[in-house]
Formats: C-alpha cells, structure tokens, sequence
C-alpha cells in the first residue's frame, strides 16, 4: 500500500483552519486592493539561471530543482544542477516580481504597486511551524524611489494586520547603509561587514552578551567589538546623528518612523532597530520587520531593494516590498482561538433517498440558499436522534427535514 | 543580462485579468459552499512513488519531477528518474485527494464533500491555450455509492458555471460500463476496449468517416466496425435499452440525465453522448463532462472513479468528482468582453510631495476607503492636464488633489 502522508516538511490543509485561511486572504487582499495596489500572478517555477543568478542569500541553498524533461541527460558523475535540471520553484515572491516588471513594464502603471499573494518553496530542515511549501502575502511599488513608497507599504501592512486581528504588534525599522557606517566607524574593515551583521542578527535570541562572544571567539579586535556593542546599546532615533554622518539615511529613517508614528495611534508600535538585519542580500537601503507577540516573532518582512530589477532592464528601477507571512499569523490566529471569524448561516437539509424526489430535495435547498444560508443535503440515518447529535459539533446552526419541516430548527 | 521571460509554456497574469480571475474564482467558491461543500488544500508537490502509481495515463508521459536534495546522487549513465528525483508536481487534483482523504478520514465529515481551488502542472508541449501551470476547480465527493453524488455535482457545477456569466453550455454524460459493453458487444475483443475508446474520443474532430476510417487502418474486423458506428449513431437515451444490457447502468444513466433536466429549466442542456470518453484510467462509472461555445470547447469534467482511494485505505471508497477548467473559461469570457464584471468604485488622490505632509494624504485616503473607495495616491506632476489624460483609461473612475478639492471629480 502506497504511504497517504504528504510529502516530507509539507501538510494538508483541513476545512476548519481552510475557511479561516480564506477569510484572513480575502481581509488582507481587499486592505491592499482599496489602497490602490493590483493584484498580479506569476508561475510557481522560474527558469533555474534566473533564481541561482539571484542574491537569494540562504534561500539558494535550498532550492527545489526541477529535472530537465524530454531530451536524453548526460548523466556524468560531475553533472551539475544546471546540466540536470532547468527550472527552480520559486523561492520567494520578490524574484519573480522583478522579472515580471521588467517582462511587462510597458503595459504597467508607473508606479506600479502590485500585490502578490501565493505559495513560495523552501527545502528547509522540517521543524515544528516552518514548512517547505507556505503562502505570502506580499506588496511592492516598483517606480518610486522617496520614502513615501515605504511609508504607504508599511501604513497598508499594518492595517492588513490590524484588519485580521493582529494587535498590538512592532514595527521595527532599521537603514542597511546605516548598519554598515556603524560597524565600520566601530573600526570593522568594510570586507566584514557582511559576517558581523551575521552575528548581529542574532541578538534577540542571544543578547549583548552571547553576541559580544561571538564576535570576540571569531578573534575581530577588543576595540572594535567593545564600541560597536556599546553604539548598539545606546543608539536611539534621537541621538543617531552622533552615530552616523550619512544625514540622508537618518533623515529617511527619522521620517518614515514619525509618519507612520502619527497614523499608528495606539494600535501598534513603531521602532528603530539598530540590530534588525532581514537576511536578504538584496536590500538596498531602509529594512523592517513586524514582531508579535511575548517571543517577538517575526510575521511580517521587507524592505528597499533598488539594484534588482537593473539585472532584467538597462536601467535599474527603485523598489521597496513588505511581505506577510501568512502561515505565521495563521498559527497564531489558531492559538489564540481568535474570535475574528465571521459565522456563517448553515444548517443541513435531511433527506430518505428511497422515498424523496432527490431534485425537489436540491430545490428546497436552493430556496434556502437563496436566504442566504449554507445548505448541505444529508441522507436521514435510522437512528436519526443519534445521527442529529454527532452533526451538532459546531459546524451547521440547524436543521430540517424534507417534507417535514418548514422553518430550520436550531442545534 | 538574464531573460525576463517566464518558463516556456507559463505565463505572466496582468492586473486587469487578475481582478477578473479573483471575481469568478470567488463566484465559483461561493456557490460551491453554500451548497455544503468545505474547500481543502494538499501541497503543490507529492512523493513521486505516489504519481507514477497512478492511472493518470497520458498524464504520467508530462510530469514535472524535482531532484533529490541533500544526497550525493549516484549519476549512472541508466539512472531512472526514481534515482533522481523523490518528487513530483500534481497533474490533476484528483490524485492528491484521494491521499488527503486517506490521510485525513477520522476527521472529515461523512460523506465528505470537498472543493479543492489551484494550480497544476503538465509539461505539455506550449500551443495557443494551453498552459504548463494552470487551474482547476474542483468538487468532489467522497464517501456516497449513489447517483445522488453525480447529480449534486453535476447541478452544484452548472450553477457555478450559470454564476460566472457562462449560458447555453452542454453537459454530456456517459457511463464507462455502457461504452464497453457496446464495443465488445459490436464484435470486439475486451483486450482492444481501450484502443477502440482512443479512436472514439476522436469523433468531436474527425467525424464518423474519419473514426472509421482509423479504425478499418487499424485492422478491425469490417463488421465490427460497422456495427459500432451503427450503434453510436443510432443509440440514444430512448433505445439504450436495446444496445446495452447492463440494466443498473443504463438506469442510472438515465435517471441523473432526467433529473438534471428537470433542474436545468431553459439555462443549460444535458444530452447523453455515447462517444464521450474522458482520458484518465482511473474513471469507473457515469463521466461527464461541459461543451460550450460554437466549437464546443471542453471547460469542464469528471467523473466516477470508486477505485482510486482504495489504493492508500485498506477500504475502497466511493468517489465522484467534477473539475472546472478555470483557464478555458478565463479565455472564453475575456473574448466575449463579458460584462458580468463588478465595477468599483476608485479615484485617485493626487498630492505633491513638496508640499503637502503624507501622513495627511494617507489620512484623506483612508476617509474616502471608509465610504468604500479603492484610492490610490499620485503624485502630482507638473503638466497635470496631461497627466491626468493618461490615467483617464477606464481603471479609475475619479480623481481628487489633496488640500483643493473636497469631492471625487469625474474623469
């Protein structure tokens, strides 16, 4: 017999957790949609050269590949995964909307504020919440290079997340080109930065402490360590200019935090991270990230990613993109037994198939539907006072039995 | 440079298709769950062992099969695709049902009925209208031996298509058993019912000369032939009785046809058709299937198929299922500029990002969204007359400029 489980670090969706999935898509699709983004699609696979060409960080490491079809392989032992294979799944939604740009830009708005949602493909190591298979909810302005492209991403996420029931979350922000001035004003040479951002990353798991370790074991000088430790801990939005002589970066840092400050009431938050790094390679200049909850999860992240789209088009285009991690914010939603869920009318229509018109029992179910109630027809069992209380689990409000009952009967 | 192209066979999906896609697919899961179905979802991907175990015929010659990870492989100049690749995509969804119900049965609801909305993949070779990804969806139920299932599904997906903007189809039904036992009847052997059912399904392009013809090609005996297209000519509902002896099929066959008809009113027709065949192997009862249009394209089937679960349970287990190909419809209605499209309500908000403060442009936004506005911000250029000229093209309705006017204006 041939195994029923899905494949390895992937799971099957039920109903229940499905009709929840649905409503929170449609929530955050229409927050999107009447902030004037559109939404686009593109094929699960890219051509493999397009995403190894990428700056995909980690996320290449754990392509799926796909084989090459029709033509008689060369199977060398030396083969390469390009002489196997000829397409990649994708592995996030910001590639793929950079080639697209550049393959439709004539017919597209300037600028262009599309909205991706979809199923995105990592070969991780399965652990408990992550998956090799999940959804994002993604949106981007390609075409505007102020920072009220950021400001309008990072407003609209956080109604979407507001909208499905999120509350009380962070916002954090931080400036790649301000990262860079601090580490290396600490007296790190510019070829480290990349690893030192590395260990950076980790400071919310281990602290001051276990970072300054970090960097002291990987044998990077006293000096260096101890001032940049002491920049990151007493950094702060009102003294950054001590910091950093790149004004522009603290300018547009200032202000995308103040503005979304002053739309954000009391709804959620918004902060300067000096130590938010968001792994991806290609961002080029102000990064954020949502955290949620007592472990500060991360449910939300994005940030500008200007030189992309130039590796497509002569010319490069700025663009900045926030993207939601929908299987995050669905496990939380679950847990917290979120009571967001709009309940529908349903009841079930019995029927005795050996002395019931079957298409007079569908038209009955249709007049009720017309009511605007959820109808599922259901043969009437012998034991129909038994079979009434196994259908009484929450999942339909009533019930009525064809020829019998006028009116639906509650549970 | 890097192409910006997507892989051969897929494509890219604009705006203003999208918006349409998202409106019928909405229209179609709607009516499939006011009628008692609840929407399920597998992974795109499934174990390989898995798809190539399956009846899915012509479909196993199109799979898209992914490479082994983490693993050194063993490149042998006779390695099997087994030895590459442990994954597969779905080329139906179907197959991946009957593993989610196998899986999942302690939890699902008795019969259960599923709708299943997404994307799979056939590396078919590219032509017009034909696409390598592409959507489908799908009702099915699991778990009712009656005709009751097929008549549900049959009328649930009339009235998804009659929602979607879609008149005058016809749905064409036919029962495996009878189109058999009419072959071996005609003189055939039962070894050749397969290759014979392959010229059949040919008579929508060839006509009854050139099946024939094909078939005397083939070495048929003359009588046989003869008395096969005698047969499929003269057969009908009427005189089945006279063809077939198979007195449960022809039953059934006839009481879902007159029950449909007696549900269909004057929106739709449903006529028995003797050559209607359905490719996959794994079929066993009524199939059907939806014509439409002068050249009478397929944009729907299904049918019974009672032996596929049985394959991961140890328990076989009824099942019938109707699948709507969403990428045929889109096609047909984008031709016939369908006017079933729901118009919005949307404006533009022009502002000028020198002057005006942005929190305060996303603040008049979002009072314009609260009176059910699609807004998007603009910024202001400086030949605004022409600029305004350009936006004029039908996908916003309105415009206002941030601190002048206090209403939409019309474009």
């Amino acid at each position: 017999m041939i195994s029923s489980k899905p494949v390895r670090g992937t799971r099957d969706i039920l109903p229940d957790e499905m009709k929840i999935r649905d409503q929170l898509e449609q929530k955050i699709l229409e927050i999107y949609r009447i902030h004037g983004f559109s939404r686009i699609e593109t094929p699960a696979m890219e051509n493999l050269e397009l995403l190894l060409g990428s700056e995909g960080g980690e996320n290449l490491k754990m392509l799926f590949t796909i084989l090459k079809r029709g033509e008689k392989l060369e199977l060398k032992q030396d083969a390469s995964v390009l002489d196997l294979c000829d397409m990649g799944l994708r592995f996030d939604l910001t590639l793929p909307l950079s080639r697209f740009y550049s393959n439709n830009q004539e017919v597209l708005e300037s600028p262009f504020k599309a909205i991706q949602i979809g199923n995105v493909f990592r070969a991780e190591r399965p652990q408990k919440g992550r998956y090799r298979s999940f959804k994002q909810c993604d949106i981007d302005i390609i075409g505007d290079a102020t920072i009220n492209a950021e400001i309008e991403l990072i407003d609209t996420t956080a109604k979407a997340l507001l909208a499905i029931g999120l509350k009380g979350f962070t916002i954090k922000v931080n400036h790649r080109k301000l990262l860079s001035a601090i580490i290396q004003r600490s007296g790190f040479s510019p070829e480290t930065v990349g690893s030192i951002c590395i260990c950076l990353d980790k400071m919310d798991k281990i602290g001051v402490d276990g970072v300054t370790r970090e960097l002291l074991n990987k044998k990077h000088d006293d000096k260096a360590v101890e001032c940049l430790m002491t920049c990151v801990t007493d950094i702060s939005l009102e003294n950054l200019e001590q910091w950093v002589e790149d004004t522009e970066a603290v300018d547009n840092l200032t202000q995308v935090i103040n503005t979304i400050k002053s739309l954000a009431k009391d709804n959620f938050k918004v902060v300067f991270d000096s130590t938010l790094i968001r792994g991806m390679g290609y961002y080029t200049g102000l990064i954020f990230e949502v955290s949620y909850g007592p472990y500060g999860s991360s449910v939300a992240g994005g940030g500008r990613y200007d030189n992309m789209i130039g590796k497509y088009n002569k010319v490069s285009v700025p663009a900045v993109g926030f993207s939601i991690g929908f299987e995050r914010i669905i496990n939380i939603l679950m847990e917290e037994k979120n009571d967001n869920i709009e309940k529908e009318k349903s009841a079930i229509l019995f029927y005795d198939p050996k002395t019931d018109n079957f298409g007079e029992v569908i038209s009955l179910g249709d007049v009720w539907r017309e009511k605007g109630y959820i109808i599922n027809l259901m043969v009437m069992k012998k034991k129909f006072g038994k079979q009434i209380a196994t259908c009484n689990n929450g999942h339909y409000q009533g019930f009525m039995v064809f020829g019998r009952d006028e009116e639906i009967k509650n549970f």
